[in-house]
């Protein structure tokens, strides 16, 4: 029987599977949050991923669920499993990316390297953390937040006032040393429900307004000891707590030369766009073989560089494509991908890899391939 | 506005036609002949591309006509034109892959190096030709052939009777002298509709029982000459014949070191499916950047070798995603693409790709990998 994958969600990760499933032969089922998403051609189903009886009617004609995002709620993906549905990554392994204490209080479990962090349940317990941590902090809601939404640097407990207001009795903000780093990296790794995984290269990631802007893989000036460093934190977490499919850490490379993870993300990720072009095996169609149970992929990158830059925002006037050409014309070397989204400022609706021998011509023409798409 | 790709044809060009289109951003719509095609999840119609009415209500939805083969009559053809569609490659290009005998009397006003051949309307011409010939020949139905299909190595005119009784009248069949070759190659060429062109490097093609059962790219040991004659030959037949989109030149090398024209393709073409892995643009998306007028991507090979072997066949029990966990585990580098048809002995419904440094380890690879689909 042909494998049967279903992906909550309708967002470009799932749109980005599209390819890799039609060449591998899966089904491909999409449950959209509404009609023209950027995974339309998949879609069979549209509806609230909150909404339990939406999720198990979709979930019926399927092998094997996975996501597109993070947000399905703990009671929906808990029911499943008790219907008997393969979930990938399963609940216990997704509430880490949903909750950023509940992931802390683990990572810290594991012996794994992270930055100071704390509870906190008011801006008394949190000027104490800013007391302590040289003068600033980072505060975040520990729910719901992404590219830099629900994130605040603060120098004082008051600062935060207004989020302590808002959280629910009982629960409390997360807050983290401010980490002096010199540059972010991001460890991949892929794992299949039987423990088996692989890992790709660490790469480094340029994050601008807090999204990500470039990535370069693999990182450059890596020295082997890092290499190593990376890979065994993310193989650690991945079977730490257990993810099933494509595991992100997203890490700090500090002044002082340790490596300290900042967040998780169960799904293909933007740090692994770059290895559909410049991997063996691209990260969706690593999270397809890695959910439906199929033995893994290589890993290595293809050519020396690889560099990945997204697409902001988009043209103020006409459509993405319309930007084809000349963009095309000028780097017949561009890998192009876009999202079918409706371009807005800072919204992700594309990106360029590029990859070659040269870093400097590698990532001067990503860009300049890119910058075709801004105006 | 997004550019509308319409591909007549449900089969597995179109269905390899999704997976760039999808990251392009190009809305590609197929005119399948039936329900449950290799392209079925491109497909927005279904009917008989032999009817003027069916293609002409699919053309009037999209913004480019192009193909997934060449079997749609120059009628249709010329009556799109008539209406303004714009057809890629059009009815004056298509008819030298419609028709052999047209293509050798072009071929020959080219000036391209091509097999003796002549245009014989009985058996007593045949006879004669095969006099001349060495006391063997090829005859070919000029039309409707492929993998091998009308083709038929004959010693003596009568041999062909069955066949001149069928060709209706003042048509011939065409012969053509039995190449004594060393191997075959293939030529890909793309051409978008203002005459740029680019040109992939030639391949080695084997076949077994007149089908594609392995291409190694770039064709191994050819010395430089060869490359160059090799990519003139195509370049001198894509204008010659105003090709728009892909063009496959398939060539006999000779045991004196000739090159000669064997047949053409005017679409993607199985010599050329180690592309989608092997090099810098794959042909499926590169078809569709001609097609569409867009600038044409590079045609560099990514690595040293790159092996595709088709999967022919395959299992004679359950389906071939059914035997993707051995051939997986066993060979993690290779690139598996399935077309979604039902197994019949002799069919082609799927390939693999496999690339690196070392031809042997390539071609060993590739060869086992596929070998998993094939009992």
């Amino acid at each position: 029987m042909t494998v049967r994958v279903g992906v909550i969600g309708g967002g470009q990760l799932a749109r980005m599977m599209i390819a890799p499933a039609v060449e591998l032969g899966l089904d491909l089922r999409v449950l959209a949050e509404d009609e023209g998403m950027s995974a339309q051609l998949a879609a069979t189903a549209v509806g609230d991923y909150r909404d339990l009886e939406t999720v198990r009617a979709f979930a019926r004609d399927v092998d094997v669920i996975t996501f597109d995002h993070e947000h399905v709620p703990q009671q929906v993906l808990r029911a499943l499993v008790a219907d008997g549905v393969q979930v990938h990554p399963g609940p216990d392994a997704l509430q880490y990316a949903q909750d950023k204490l509940v992931m802390r209080a683990r990572l810290a479990e594991l012996g794994v390297p992270q930055p100071d962090w704390a509870a906190v349940r008011d801006a008394r317990d949190l000027q104490q953390f800013i007391n302590d941590h040289g003068g600033r902090a980072v505060v975040k809601t520990p729910r719901g937040g992404y590219d830099g939404k629900g994130v605040r640097v603060v120098r004082a407990g008051l600062e935060a006032a207004d989020w302590f207001a808002e959280v629910p009795d009982g629960e409390a903000l997360l807050v983290e040393e401010m980490v002096s780093f010199t540059r972010e990296l991001a460890q991949q790794i892929a794992r299949r429900p039987s423990g088996a995984m692989v890992a790709y290269p660490v790469v480094e990631t340029v994050q601008r307004g807090g999204v990500c802007a470039e990535v370069i893989a693999p990182a450059p000036n890596a020295a082997q000891r890092l290499v190593e460093v990376a890979e065994k934190i993310g193989r650690q977490i991945a079977e730490g707590i257990g993810v099933t499919g494509m595991l992100a850490v997203e890490l700090f490379e500090t002044d002082d030369e340790r490596i300290l993870v900042n967040e998780l993300a169960m799904r293909p990720h933007n740090s692994g766009h770059w290895s559909q072009d410049g991997a063996v095996t691209g990260q969706f169609e690593q999270h397809l073989r890695a959910v439906a149970d199929l033995p893994l992929g290589r890993t290595e990158p293809r050519e020396e560089w690889t560099v990945m830059v997204n697409i902001l925002g988009g043209p103020a006037e006409g459509t993405l494509t319309g930007r084809f050409g000349a963009a095309m014309q000028e780097h017949p070397e561009a890998k192009i991908h876009t999202y079918g989204k409706a371009p807005r400022p800072g919204r992700k609706v594309g990106h360029v890899n590029v990859a070659g021998d040269d870093l400097d011509d590698v990532v001067y023409t990503a860009r300049a391939a890119a910058a075709h798409f801004d105006r």
